[in-house]
């Protein structure tokens, strides 16, 4: 049986994704997609939401995926800040929904510690360590590197036994 | 020419909705539909904004409005508050951004200020003056009367000379 994570790292203007496949056996899950939706500056907030769910549903369509992670908010700078992170995520949540996917979780430091050993890790030494984790050719850019970062972690911790004292919400 | 308005008031739990039809020379608009999306507070947060987003669907697609209101968010309790929040009202933006709706956002002190007369009104007297103004037979539930209140403040705003000084944002 195999395994196939749709990671999320949701954000109005760069929405990081990444869709992984672990098979039964298989050491190193392999990355089938992973990339960043951009929604240009001028564009409306109504029409960014949109476009992350549809640019979901089309990876979802896709790849078909059979699990999903998203990055948790945790720290914000303002309401305002809170209210765009709330609904990024909301169009990423509800792409996933519409899927019947089961939704998982993870605080970003929960991320960086599984993927880097470090909870204060930078987005560098995420990308970097996500690169060399899946052996890809390039590093991927922050926002791809990330939502593989999240399915990194969902599929480390879905499968330990530490993991399950501390499972992650499921939204 | 006629406008159908679609209103929404977005929240968690209960989303009020309403479409106002305003025919040419009719001086008072016609409810099509108004009511609360509720979602039970067991149901997870992704599944609640699924089904606001579906069941808004579904509201556009039997009434075909050609112009969307929404309240806008101002005053929140915390960060966990307003990335909700955030959340509710995305899910509404993404239905209505679906049927290419252009969407104006309308601060709650502006809706009560011109459905009451008074930016401070509560709940109940925005209920009882809707009631009034389109003239129903029963008083709305809370937040069915403040989708109706929305709608109402758009169909005045729209056509007033004076709210072309301060005219609502379109997101």
């Amino acid at each position: 049986m195999s395994r196939r994570i749709l990671a999320i790292d949701p954000a109005i203007r760069n929405t990081g994704f990444a869709v992984l496949e672990q098979r039964d056996g298989q050491r190193t899950p392999t990355p089938l997609a992973y990339g960043t939706i951009k929604n240009k500056a001028s564009l409306r907030q109504s029409a960014c939401l949109l476009a992350i769910t549809e640019h979901l549903r089309e990876v979802i369509r896709t790849h078909q995926p059979n699990e999903c992670a998203v990055e948790g908010i945790i720290y914000v700078q303002s309401h305002r800040t809170a209210i765009t992170m709330g609904a990024a995520r909301a169009a990423a949540l509800i792409a996933a929904a519409e899927a019947g996917l089961e939704i998982r979780e993870y605080a970003p430091k929960r991320v960086k510690q599984s993927v880097v050993g470090r909870g204060a890790a930078d987005k560098d030494q995420v990308a970097f360590m996500v690169r060399a984790l899946l052996g890809l050719r390039e590093t991927p850019d922050h926002d791809a590197a990330d939502a593989l970062a999240i399915g990194l972690t969902h599929l480390t911790e879905s499968s330990s036994p530490a993991a399950k004292l501390n499972p992650p919400a499921s939204i």
